[in-house]
């Protein structure tokens, strides 16, 4: 590490940074005082990303409050640098730093302003004509910019990854229950034999869940478009100027193409993070709905010969090098160990949101990093799942009418021909035999092999009278 | 336990019964079944009501399938009864019993089947003329009459009990934000001094949280409104006939007052219980919020000498025998564990909605006894923290002024009359030797007392310029 | 509610309770002040015996620091009762109610002077000779009485229920694994075919996994059996003698004959309570394991036809009414639903032990409620799932036979006999075809009926070289 | 991505890996078929090492079973690399995966056969002489490396860096317990101002925390070091020879210097992970107890002029540019953050070590990278919040002795002289008239001001008598 070091310097005192860095003083001084988890622990890629589309908005809002047009201009060209992601190497900060996520603000607000230095042909680490604190976090704090690259970050991921993602699971999945509307199959309650139902059913009510799943989604993004910004250090609005919330959002909405708006109570919005548990708590639902949906889906497909074996999912990769057919269900896999990862994260957010005083929650980071993962996670699971698994499942056909035709609860058709007790001996004589329903009424001479035929039907026991 | 007994018997075989007890075999079987945890862990009262209103509503939707008017008028006079509680003493089983909650189906069944016998003056026991499975459960099945059971009392407790009890808190707390609007305080974050803010916002932040808190489990109702029954067995309504669903739904709602309808597909309705996990997502939101206003009530009531003390909270029970104004926050201690139980409840919720196997999840009843507990605790807890701590919260101004008045943050207020460099030795003084701020600027004569009361007014740093 | 009234009253006043109540003022002011829950959410008995053998030992140790005999004795005689759980009606008190459990301790007080003075033949309220604090609370208070009374509780039940019925869990499945150790079977891993074991395997297993949650609990014991008592109001012992603490633990060790001591320190038994978050983290670990147990288990008995079917469990109820066989899991479904309440619980205990404040944790009764509901349901379930399920678990010889033959598994038993690439050829053979392995082995003519019959035989196939 | 490619192939058939990686057919098809969640999501380091280990020994162990001397020092060579962690870029596969972690066992076998075959002078690729499957992984099954690889990970990182961060907090915590020893200051239940106690008291408390921490730690230990090695494909030990896995065991053990040995039962080895789960138990333990130490920490240094005010905390970074003394507790909130974050871990544990199916527990990835996570950041968090805060904790004892001479708990000090009745008084006076208890004693003339500073001596009511 024999790197080219610079001398910035903060209210602490002077410190060298890296020369290639655009951070500064108070980033380094973070990254040496939190050497906490390493790289893989760092400020996630989409809050950085929301933070330039939140500098770049400001700085458009400013420009008619005394901001200077060169200034500006060079704040917002550095901003859309953050917004491409290709300033990423120079957010080295991890989610353990202090709960106001103020240090990431800042490790921001130095980038920004050196790039624009830079862009202006300023010497790094000069702070003229272009100051971090001065011009970059202008008419904002610490306390309500987290916030609000919080919130921007999570609505953005959730309208351009997530719901997509799930939308596309829901669709293979209905389109399955289309494509399987016609398979009558066993049905199974208790794990044990039941009625029949139509393999499309089934998938009928996965697709069900994911609809559903959109929909609580969706349901909690009123209150994510709520933005804290305007609220300054305490919520009330000291060193911005009125009308500065108002127009934030709005620009942030333009930004985004998405419905923020400025929050109603920015006491609330700094204090409290109950929109990111809210959030949660609707991921954590989806995460429920996939790890019944995969697990029953690998249950289905358990097998070649030992298991229920009633579809055949697609093989990515080698299962067993001799045993054909052994197809082990490894996006199944990985779906339920990211829902068992969402249900923790839920519970992470959950602790952090309870835990606020007074005026400010300082568990901002670990709220976010954890949403923002959960989003990530389950909407990267959804299109791996759909593509790599879902799209390819096929029926076994055969499989399903053999064990649909061995099962006993076939009888219940019987009833209305030969009554209740025939039906019963029929049943009993075919389990304490081993024989199927149709052999077993044969042999007990209660009716014919055709009458069997006639009056057994699974198709006919699929609804209502 | 000498008491009288009466012969009763199923599928099984026969077994005794309690002679005073409407519960006939299947009952009496769990209940020797399943010897688990005792009288406290029966199935909560609400879920039993939910069954008497299903069960008139099914009556009454037979009337038109064959249902004797006889019969079904002497069902629904006994269901009536369930639903008013009072015969609560015959449904003894607890939660942990089969995951389908059969059995408690059939104890209601077997409850209103003799209490209707009785009520025809036939014998308990007897099934004739109302039968248990063909009359009281006619057209319906355990698998889907017990989640529509749950979204019953899980919809009714949340509209009839925990809504306005919630929304009690929230205008008390409004109320306490309107009243202290003019109290203006030092504001903190990271638990440190910062700028002021009115202790009328802190508490419109926290009426902001229980408003939002209404919203989210508002959110969730419309999912809670879809019922199952008409699924019977695997969600296909084998056994029962066509319209029956709608009809029954409609009925629900015409004798609850809420808007249920019949849910849009069975098989998701029997199979997974998402809508109760999202709403479990919800109350554990509020939770969140009511952890964080109530350890913020608790803290700023600290005291009565050497905490915040900026409040006084009501003094319920004595607190110290020899010493006045210790005022344990007893009524925030309640609300902080309720949360915690409420957390709680949540994960046993999550990972019992998570586990459903093919058509039928069988973790109903710790389900829906978990989320009936939570809506009841909560909605205890905000009527009691209401009553008993909210409404009888004071100011304490003396110490409000006092600290306010010691504060080194107004020392910004400061700068534009005589600059950052000035104000900041002022600070500087004040903090080294320990006095106020304008004992200090006096000190160092850089205004005179008149100016700094002038210029230093916390009532002016309360919002943007 | 006519009932006669008592005047009784506390530093706040007179209040009346109801007059066959041994209860006082403080007691009747908890009721009134915390209408939470209702009568199910009471303390639990387990906790009011245990400050029954606390008050008990108080007495005796007191004997020597002045407390008169009379009175001493007749405390005893009370405490006797509570121990024996015959007062338990004269405990009305809900969980939610102050955190520190001091309106249960007061509780325990006056039911104790109160009963006391009645075997005196004082009248109850009279407070003399024998007063609820003077003589029952002598040297404590409920600071350090309800901690001690908590841990004192759990010691009991995990010793006295939950490890015996573990234990005999344990056992049972011990017992099944000797029993089925020559019963050879499929392997399942990914839940697709593998290669051979025996179903005394798999229930060895579980047996391990029980035998391991034995000493997760008995881990967690030492610190258990550390005792608060001595610390009384802020862990300094003051308004106590010395050596209270070392004595009164001793006395408890020998009423309950388990090793108690002084806690080594007292600020962290007051102020924490980590050591019942490490109890609940056992018991979570053991309801993990239960979840896998209860869960393999029905899926090995899912069927009984278009499950796997390996193995017959006890039918307890009926499971149809028309289809013999069809055993629904209902003990399974008991033990996975009670695991998830202990995992909720811990939930629950976790996040109200981290939020203690400086010397007084104040989630003492949500901890002790969550912690002894845990252990009843584990202890009581274990019991059940061994008696009603476990010990009557039979092997469906004749299916795993069928399964384990059709299986394409047992191919590799021929790679030293033919050649890697012939048994492989066999395997695919038998797959496309739907035949045995056997039939297409003889059908390539790579082997004879014999051969196949010596060469592959899954009892070969159970162990290293 | 213009990358120079080699071809590689697998049962599955060809597929192009990158030229200048070890990696080889099947991890190649990994990273194409699980894309989800980018190179955050990689498998943690501490496995990779683990399993470097592993295979070190098991070839060790094999060369006395038939391995070459040739090939088997090779792949010491290149396992020794891989401890060193160098090779670390040659691991790209992501958590989700294959949930046996099959997918990185064979990534670990391709990267060290073709280090290994690079080593001797031959094309990557060619499998000979070294091949990844018949050498590098003979004698094993993913199905028992990876889990032998979870508990080498989890002991190492656990005794290598959890353990003595852990004991360096705990020291830190002593030594400050030890040097506040003699400063007496209020103590505080229920929030509320109570008796006398030292600083050193509270900090004692903590550190008894951390020492039972540590102890807990250290009860898992046992069953971490059980090894799953040995067990192979279901756990009977097929494909591998006796003895084993007792000397790779053995041989692990003598490499890590750990008391590791071969598991009593592989079934149970395999099919669960309770250890992992208990071990995030106790992890869990000491989070809670984090949770509370940092919180007393930054609510004991709150102000610095209207808060508690207590203890002074290093200022590392700048909290406020004008306000002097303005500390923000960064290194507390790092610290509870991180504890929520491991509470939230242990939840996905304990939801994925409770599903696993039949022979295998398939939710190893996100068990062991939660583990490992959970440790690290304990560790690290341990370590910052040593040295950047609690070293550095001064007592601000002028603030300490305002608070205590203000407080009005000390009148209990004078029941022994002048009555309770007096003292009462005396306590109600001073707060009605906002007074000391001295000036209010004095002033009702019932002692001299001599008499009450010799008879109200705080350091008098620090113990029992």
């Amino acid at each position: 590490m024999d790197q080219k070091k610079r001398l910035e310097k903060d209210a602490i005192g002077e410190i060298y940074v890296p020369a290639d860095r655009y951070w500064g003083a108070q980033t380094q001084r973070s990254l040496q005082n939190f050497d906490i988890g390493g790289p893989t622990e760092r400020m996630p890629e989409p809050l950085i990303k929301a933070y330039g589309y939140l500098k770049k908005a400001a700085a458009t809002v400013n420009f008619d409050n005394g901001l200077k047009k060169e200034i500006g201009e060079s704040i917002i060209a550095a901003a859309d640098e953050v917004i491409s992601g290709k300033l990423m190497d120079h957010f080295p900060l991890v989610v353990w730093q202090t709960g106001s996520g103020t240090q990431t603000n800042m490790n921001v607000n130095e980038v920004i302003s050196n790039r624009a230095l830079e862009l202006l042909g300023s010497p790094l680490g000069s702070k003229d004509p272009v100051h971090p604190n001065d011009h970059v976090n202008m008419a904002q704090s610490s306390n309500d910019s987290f916030p609000t690259a919080m919130h921007i970050s999570a609505a953005l991921e959730i309208n351009e990854k997530l719901l997509p993602a799930m939308d596309k699971l829901r669709k293979a999945l209905d389109s399955k229950a289309k494509e399987f509307k016609d398979i009558v199959k066993i049905g199974r309650t208790h794990l044990q034999d039941a009625t029949p139902l139509t393999l499309g059913n089934e998938f009928s009510g996965y697709a069900q869940q994911m609809a559903y799943g959109i929909e609580r989604i969706e349901s909690a993004l009123p209150r994510l478009y709520n933005l804290a910004q305007g609220g300054t250090a305490v919520g009330t609005g000291i060193n911005t100027y009125k009308g500065f919330d108002v127009e934030v959002a709005n620009e942030i909405s333009k930004l985004t193409g998405l419905p923020f708006k400025t929050a109603p109570n920015k006491f609330e919005a700094l204090a409290a993070h109950d929109a990111i548990v809210e959030t949660s708590g609707a991921l954590n639902t989806v995460a429920v709905s996939l790890m019944k949906i995969a697990n029953d889906i690998r249950l289905l497909g358990s097998g070649p010969r030992c298991g229920i074996g009633e579809i055949l999912l697609p093989a990515n990769e080698p299962g067993s090098s001799i045993m054909p057919g052994k197809v082990n269900p490894t996006q199944c896999e990985a779906v339920t160990m990211v829902a068992a990862q969402i249900m923790g994260n839920h519970t992470a957010i959950s602790v952090a949101g309870s835990n606020g005083h007074f005026e400010l929650n300082v568990f901002k980071p670990v709220l976010i990093s954890n949403l923002l993962r959960s989003i990530r996670l389950i909407g990267d699971a959804c299109v791996s799942f759909t593509d790599k698994c879902v799209t390819g499942i096929q029926p076994n056909e055969e499989r399903i009418d053999l064990l649909m035709n061995q099962s006993l609860m076939l009888v219940t058709a019987l009833n209305p021909h030969i009554g209740y007790d025939k039906a019963s001996l029929i049943a009993k004589t075919a389990y304490k035999e081993k024989t199927t329903l149709k052999e077993a009424a044969i042999k007990l001479k209660f009716l014919t092999s055709e009458q069997f035929d006639q009056w057994v039907r699974p198709q006919d026991m699929l609804g209502p009278k």
